[in-house]
C-alpha cells in the first residue's frame, strides 16, 4: 500500500500518521519527493482501512498495490480449481454447458425442455424457481415446488441442476440441488453469501450489474472465508449506455478471471444480450475466450415463456448453436463434456 | 404499449400475435405504415411481459407507452406524501437532516457523535449496526449490539433511529427502529423488500450504485404492493466512470423523482461523493434542487473510523455545514425542521 | 415514429400538433388509449426532429420506430458490402489483419517492425503518424515525415497502408494512404467525416469511447451521405467503471453490426484491453464472434514505445498469436488472407 | 509516480528498469516489501510515458502521484483565474449567465429571443451557428450567416457573443465573436485544441460526454500550453445509463474542479438534462455548488424550433428561471453580473 502526502503536511502529522499505521502491524518506508512525500506500508495490508487513512488531513490519496482478495487469488494457488459436479469437471479440460429454462413454469415445459437440452448435448439442467423480476407483477417463480420439479427432471435426465437462491430464509429447500446459483443483484448479499459459505455445495457467483472484478472476487471472498472454496464465476454481462443489447457481455472478464483466479469462469450469453440471435455468436466468443462452461436458457416455447421470452432459444436453434458450440469446443482443445 | 411488427412479418403471424394479446384483456389497434406496421395496446398493460412478445418472430421492438409503477407514481396521487417519524415530517414543508456515524462502533463512539449532531441540529440520527461491506475482512458492524445502543442513543437525545437491514432474518431486531434503512446493494433483494412491505414502519429505500429511477420506483411497488406506502427514495450515488469520486450524485433524480413520485426525497452526499469537502457544496445543492432531508455522515473521530472515514464530517465541521444548510433551506422555503 | 400524448392534451393542442406534423409530409394516426393517445406517423420520418416534437407541451414522450440511419442499413442493402484494399477483400470470405505499431517513431523501427508483422502473416500495415494523446506533453507524433516512411514501408513490404487522420487540414497528406482511420475522439469530428465522405478512399471509423452502435452508424451516414461508400467500421471497447481494462471490448457489437450493417467490421483488441497479455483470447473472440478483420498493436521494442508500449506485441508475441488467429479462422471458414 | 513489481522480478530486470528510468532525470527509490517491492520517482514525471514502463516484463502497475496537468492546477496558481469578457468578470464574485438559441436560425428568431434574455437578465448571449448534429438530415446550422446574425444582436443588445467552432478551418470566421465554444464532441479534438491555443481569446471548453476530469484539464493542458490561458470550463451532463435524462449533470463536478483548477466553470443545465422542466432545479443546485455561471437555452418558439426543442425554454419561462437563480446567486453572495 502506498500512501501520497499532501505536501503541506507537517512533521507531526506525518509522525502521528506512521505510529498510528505501525501499530497495525505493517512496517512504514517514507520516500520524499520533490513535490510530495509518500510512504509505503509493507507486509500484510488486507486488514488496513483505505478510508481510515484517507481522514488524516495530511494524506491526499492512498493506493493499494496488492490485490485485496487471497483465497480465489492464482498467486497463492497457481493451479486451478477443478471442481466435480456428479462426475462434471468444471475447471478443467472439459467445457460444460448448463441449458434450461429462464423460469420452471410446469412439469409439462420443464420436462420437454430439459429432455430437449439433453439430446442436444447440455450436460446440466439450469431452471429458475425462484425468479427475481424487476417488477411484483411479473411471475414470480413456482418456487418450492420448483426445486420438486427440477429434481423430478434430473431422476428423469441424469442432468444435475443449477438453480438460483433469492434468501437465506430458503436454503433448507436447496438441499438437493447441485448447484446454488447467485444472481447478479444478490452479488453483494453478504449475509446470503456467508450463509452459502457454510454449505458444502458449488456457487455459481454472477458478476453484478455493475461491479467490477475486483468486487466479484471479493464476494468470492465472502463464500471461500467461511469453508466454501466450491465456486464459479458468472460473467452475464454489465451495464453500460449501449441501448440494443439488455446488457453488454465483457469477454475479456473471462481471461482476466482465468489469470487472477484458479476459479473455473463460465458465461451466459442469454442475459449478457438479451437477443436470440446474439447467443450464438457470443457461446462462440466466450469459448474462444476460454471459458470453462457456457450457460444457455432455451425454452419448449418462448412466445408463451412467463420471463425473458425474447432471449430463449427453441430446442430447435440450441441443437443447432450446440453443434457449433461443440465443434468449436473440440478445435479449442477444451471439449464439450461428453456425459452421454 | 406499442409494439412495431418487422416489415417481413406475415399477415398469420399477426393475427396470431393479436388474438395472443387479446387473450390478456387489452385491446389491440393495428397501424399500418410505410415500412412497418405497428400494434397499439389499450388497457392495463402492466401484467404484460415485454419479453414474452419479443419472442415472437413478428415483432421488431416494444415500447411501453405507460410507466410500469403505479403505487408510486404521482400521475395517480398528485399530493405529496407526508410521513411523520416521532413528530418530525418528511415529504412536507420542512427538510429533515439523518446524521451520524456510518457505522455505530462503541456506545462512547455513539453518543458522543448523537450529541455532537443533536446540538448542531440534526433531526434524525443515523448508525449503521450491520454494515455490507465489499471485503469480508473489513468490520462488520455491532450487529444486534449496534441496535441497542442506538436506541440508548435515542433514548438520550431523542433523535428517531435510522439503521440498515441486510437480511429479512434479522427483521424482528428493527422492531423499535424509526426507520429502516435498505442499502444500495440491496435495492433488489427482492424477497427483503417483500418482507419490508408487511412492516408497518417507514422504509429508506437507497438507489442501487447502477439502477435507473424507473427500477428504483419498481423497488418500491414490491413494497407498497404488500401494504406498505411508507417508503423514502434516497439518492446516494451512481458508478460511472469518473474516478475523483466514489460515485456520481445524479442531482437531477431529485428534481425527476419528486416529479415522477409522491413519495419523500432524501440525498446522501456522504457516500454519494465519498469526500468531505464535497458534502457541503452537495448539500447545498440537494436542498436547491428541491429535496426533502438529507443523510449525511458525522464521526466523532473519522481519523480512527472503523468504516468510511475519508467521508465522515467531525462534529465541528458538520455544525458549519448545518449552518449553511439551514440558511439555505430557510431561504428556499423548507427550513430545516425545528425539533429543538 | 410514435407519440404517447400526455392525458392532459386538449383536443386543440392535439390537433395542431397533428396539423404541423402533416405539414412535414408524413400521414398521422391517432390511437385513443385508456391512460393516454398515441399518434403513429407514417411515411419517412428521418428529417423529422424529435426534440421540436417534445417541445409542445401535450407531448409526453416519442419513439422512433425505424432506424435513423439508412446507407449503412441492411435493410436496404442485403448483401454484404465487400472493399478491396491492394487486392485484399475485406467484408467477403476472408479476414483481414491489420498489424504495426501505435506510433510510427523511426525508419528503423517501422521497418523492422513492418517486415517482421509480414512474416507473421499480417495482410495490412498499421502505423500512427498523427497521434492523438490525452496529455500534450506525450509523443505528438511524426506526422508528415511519418507518413512518408509509411509509404516507404509499404514499397518494402507490399503491405497496405491504414493511418489515422486527425483534423481535415492535413487530408491532402492522406493522398496515397489505402485506408484513413478515423479514431474513437473524432468519431462525432462531423466536419471531418463530411470532408472524408467526398474522398475515393476506404475509411475505418472506429466507434467512440461512450457511442452507441447508432450513433456509430449515423456518423457513417455523414460519410456514406457525401457520396463515399468504402467504409470500415471498427468496434475498440467502450468506456465502463471496470478499472481493470483500459476499455471493454463490446464483442456483442461484432454480431448486431454485421446484422444491422452491410459493412465490413473489425475489432481492435489492443486499444480495446490495453494489455498484451488479453491480445490473443480477445482475437480469438473477435473471430470466433464473426468479424471481418483485426487491428492489433506490434512494436519491435515495446518497452522504448513512444505511446501505449503496454499494449503492443512483440514480433515473437505476435507471430505467436498470428498462429492460433490463422488456424481459428480458417476454421470459422473466413481464413485469413494469403497475400504471399 | 509509484512502480509496483511483480514479485517474479529478478534484480538484473530491476536494475535495467531504473537506469533506463535515471536516464529520463528522475531519481528513484526502491522499497522492498513483503510480497512486491515498489520503486518511487522523485522529480518531474510529466513527461514520462506509464504505458513505456507498463511494457517491463517485471513491472505489475504504475500509480501516477502527481496529477499530471499543470497550467489548470490549482496548486502551482492558488488564486482564481478571473477573465474579463466585455467587462463581465468570469471566475470572480460575480455569477454569469449565458443565454440565447441552440441554433441561430433566422434574423428574427435570433432577435426577438437576445432581446427577450438581455431583457430577463442574462449577462451573455449563447447562439449555434455550427451544429454538431447525430445525424446529417437534422440542420446543420446557418454557417458563417449565423455569426454575422450572432454579431448584430450584439450590436443590439449589447451582449457579449458565445458560440461553437467544428473546425479549425473555420477559425478566421470567429475573429468577432467574444468566447468561442468547444463542445463535448470535440473536447479532445486535439488538433483544434492547439490552433485555439494561439488565439487570444476565451475559450469555453465542454466537457466530453464520457470524459473523466482530469482528461477535461488535460485538454485545457492542450491550449493553455500554447500560449492562451484564457479557459472556461463546462459541465454540461456525462453519459450514464439512466435513460429518463438526456445526460446526467455530474454536479460534484463543479466543486471539484473549483478545487483541482483555477479557472471559471460554468454549467449547461439544458444540455446535462434535454428536459425543460429540469432547468430550473438544476441552475439552482449548480448555484448552490457554487459555479461561476450558468449556460441556458431559451427560444421564442421552441415547438418550431430547428434543433432541441425540448430543452429550450421560452422567454417567459426563461424570465421566471432567472428570478430564482438571481435570488439564489445573491444569497449564495456571488450575485448575478448587472450589465444593465
Amino acid at each position: 500500500m502506498v500512501i501520497v502526502l499532501k505536501n503541506t503536511a507537517s512533521q507531526q502529522q506525518v509522525e502521528e500518521l506512521i505510529s498510528r499505521l505501525e501499530r497495525s502491524s505493517v512496517k512504514t518506508n517514507l520516500v520524499q519527493g520533490v513535490h510530495s512525500n509518500i510512504i509505503g506500508l509493507i507486509g500484510d495490508t488486507v486488514h488496513i482501512d483505505i478510508e481510515a487513512i484517507l481522514a488524516n488531513e495530511c494524506v491526499e490519496s492512498v493506493q493499494r498495490v496488492q490485490e485485496p482478495y487471497k483465497n480465489a487469488n492464482r498467486k497463492f494457488h497457481p493451479d486451478n480449481t477443478v471442481l466435480d459436479i456428479c462426475s462434471r469437471q468444471i475447471g478443467g479440460s472439459k467445457t460444460q454447458v448448463i441449458a434450461g429454462p429462464c423460469s420452471v413454469e410446469s412439469e409439462k415445459q420443464l420436462m420437454e425442455t430439459a429432455i430437449a437440452c439433453k439430446q442436444a448435448g447440455a450436460t446440466m439442467l439450469r431452471g429458475g424457481a425462484f425468479k427475481p423480476r424487476t417488477s411484483p407483477y411479473s411471475f414470480q417463480g413456482l418456487r418450492e415446488e420448483g426445486i420438486a420439479l427440477l429434481l423430478k427432471a434430473k431422476k428423469e435426465t441424469g442432468l444435475p441442476i443449477v438453480t438460483e437462491i433469492m434468501s437465506l430464509a430458503h436454503i433448507d429447500m436447496f438441499a438437493d440441488v447441485d448447484v446454488i446459483q447467485v444472481g447478479a443483484r444478490n452479488m453483494q448479499n453478504f449475509e446470503l453469501l456467508k450463509a452459502l459459505g457454510r454449505c458444502d455445495k458449488p456457487i455459481l457467483l454472477k458478476r453484478g450489474l455493475s461491479s467490477t472484478l475486483e468486487e466479484l472476487l471479493m464476494s468470492v471472498e465472502y463464500i471461500m472465508s467461511e469453508g466454501n472454496s466450491k465456486v464459479i464465476l458468472c460473467e452475464r454481462g454489465i451495464r453500460t449506455f449501449e441501448p440494443m443489447t439488455r446488457n453488454t457481455l465483457d469477454i475479456s472478464a473471462v481471461a482476466l478471471l482465468k489469470h487472477r483466479s484458479h476459479l473455473p469462469v463460465v458465461v451466459d450469453p442469454s442475459h449478457a444480450t438479451g437477443i436470440v440471435k446474439l447467443v450464438e455468436p457470443m457461446s462462440l466468443a466466450a469459448v474462444a475466450a476460454g471459458c470453462d462452461g457456457l450457460e444457455i436458457e432455451v425454452h419448449c416455447d418462448p412466445k408463451n415463456a412467463l420471463s425473458d421470452g425474447s432471449q430463449q432459444l427453441t430446442p430447435q436453434a440450441f441443437t443447432q448453436v450446440m453443434k457449433k458450440i461443440k465443434a468449436l469446443a473440440e478445435f479449442m482443445g477444451k471439449p464439450v463434456d461428453d456425459v452421454g
